[in-house]
């Protein structure tokens, strides 16, 4: 069951090889079209299954004839002259995103698989990579909170548990560590106990500001506009949308804490709300830093970038959020 | 800018005429086989976008013709006795979504759309259909939390800046009901510091149980499963899975609490470890209801099921769960 899960997680990055079906039509480029045209007849009701023939010359291939090539072709003429020559192919070993990168462009209905020696191998069909490729995107945002892709409104409760409690276990670990982020300023919160009204807030708007970043970033992943676009760019462009928001939200946060903790009879009320637009900016800047070098880490370790993002993503939002809050507030107002 | 943000968020409900080309090859059924080959002829370089020709007589499609066909024809033979008569077939006004549920289970390469009275108004490309649902899909993680399906890696900043900003300002609201609920408990908090500790693990739990309950439901929804799933069952079983994941992690948060409290020399370190043990159970099993009724709500009222749902569950996790730790704790240990 472990098993299936991780190969069902791991669906994208198979080799194309697992998706390749026996090519059901093969003629050298020396026929002509009219014994194409018998080779078709002679299939009787496997024909239904032909789209192109591929033609292989000594083993490798070297065109594809499609069925409208063979109804304007004169009865006589070699395939040779009717084919497309040099055809679009994917290479044994490849992976299934790069072949939905390509199909993404290309829009084949069936596209023919070499090896190393450009041998026919066989072929894959443009609506299975599409087909594998929704699967495996509708699973993505589920991934992020420890749901095994594999898991479908379907799967019995028992199987759903085993596969999604070990990650609820290990968000517990990492929410372990922001309690004892804010377990180490108890002191400040029993003297300024506005704060501890504050800590949904800064835990909440930090961890939406990343997971905004780290859905951009996995979009990009998954399209594969990260080929081309520098992680630089983005990195420096979430920082800046980080503090941008940080600093507007910010705003609107710090009024609320000085306009709370007045009411609250809290001395110092405006400097508090200070210390929130502050920790907010901090925060969210952070968020943004987060959110695109998590998923991008998760990648580089050869794991899904998608896997449990989200988990590891809030871990350190929690922990930016809140503990900049109480440290500020305990070494500016204390 | 906006009204363009709202249609690609919509993108999957637009009908399917939105997507519909003219048909390249239209032919009567009275019509030969070597008629209908003249004219593929005729057609000159546009014959690269012919895949069918659909057969029309009267105005109405009566079927289609494939390239195959024509290649085992015998030329005198009637386009009627070639086609393929009643082919599948899109009606004008259906939604995208609903075809691309037909085209996962089809496959074919293009399919014809037909108004009211039957009458051919085009086609559409069965890549179309993948591709509109790859870039709709991609774009849920983010439009959980208040990314627009519009926004890439490549948009600018200000633009990104505009299309998430209003939301981190509807979750900062919504933050602003939990820090009230956290409010109504801060002579509770003074007296008992060590929950101001526990606040992120309530809420971080919460959060990520009701995430996953989510996640499945909007992956249900997109893949068209909840038509056949009664919406009743998939609630039993996410209350169960809720109560469940709760019930273990609550043991795990439980003894940690009472180890914490016992070490901080608070009074009643048991009866904290029972009162996190018990919120974490009720927590966790809100969020199961949370997670499959957001997102179903959202869709019911015409709006995106993902759009900002992962911000209102967290708001329904974080009072649920914070606030059911500080009132259970209150009322026990006070």
């Amino acid at each position: 069951n472990d098993a299936s899960t991780e190969a069902a997680a791991a669906d994208i990055d198979a080799p194309i090889d697992d998706l390749v079906m026996p090519a059901p039509a093969v003629l050298p480029s020396s026929h002509t079209a009219a014994q194409a045209v018998a080779f078709l007849v002679q299939s009787g009701e496997s024909v239904a299954e032909i789209t192109y023939i591929f033609i292989v010359d000594d083993e490798k291939l070297v065109g594809v004839v499609g069925m409208r090539d063979l109804v304007l072709a004169r009865p006589g003429q070699p395939l040779s002259e009717i084919m497309v020559p040099e055809p679009f192919r994917f290479k044994s070993g490849s992976g299934i995103d790069d072949a939905v990168r390509a199909a993404l462009v290309k829009h084949y209905p069936v596209y023919p698989v070499v090896d190393e020696e450009d041998r026919l191998i066989g072929s894959v069909r443009g609506w299975q990579l599409f087909q594998r490729v929704v699967v495996e995107v509708t699973g993505q945002a589920g991934a992020q909170v420890g749901v095994s892709r594999e898991e479908q409104i379907t799967t019995p409760i028992l199987s759903a548990f085993r596969m999604r409690h070990p990650w609820l276990q290990v968000n517990l670990l990492t929410a372990f560590a922001a309690a004892f982020v804010v377990g180490m300023f108890e002191d400040t919160i029993t003297q300024i106990v506005a704060l501890a009204a504050f800590l949904p807030v800064l835990a909440g708007q930090s961890g939406n500001t990343g997971c905004q970043a780290l859905a951009i970033t996995l979009r990009g992943l998954t399209l594969g506009q990260l080929d081309e676009y520098p992680v630089r760019k983005l990195l420096r462009k979430e920082i800046l949308l980080g503090a941008l928001n940080g600093f507007v939200v910010g705003i609107v946060a710090g009024i609320a804490m000085w306009l709370y903790a007045s009411m609250s009879g809290e001395a110092n009320a405006m400097m508090l709300g200070l210390v929130i637009l502050v920790a907010m900016l901090g925060a969210c800047t952070g968020s943004g830093i987060f959110g695109v070098v998590v998923p991008l880490t998760l990648k580089r370790f050869g794991a899904d970038p998608a896997m449990a993002s989200s988990i590891f993503l809030t871990t350190f939002t929690d922990i930016l959020g809140m503990g900049l809050m109480l440290f500020l507030a305990s070494s500016i107002l204390l």
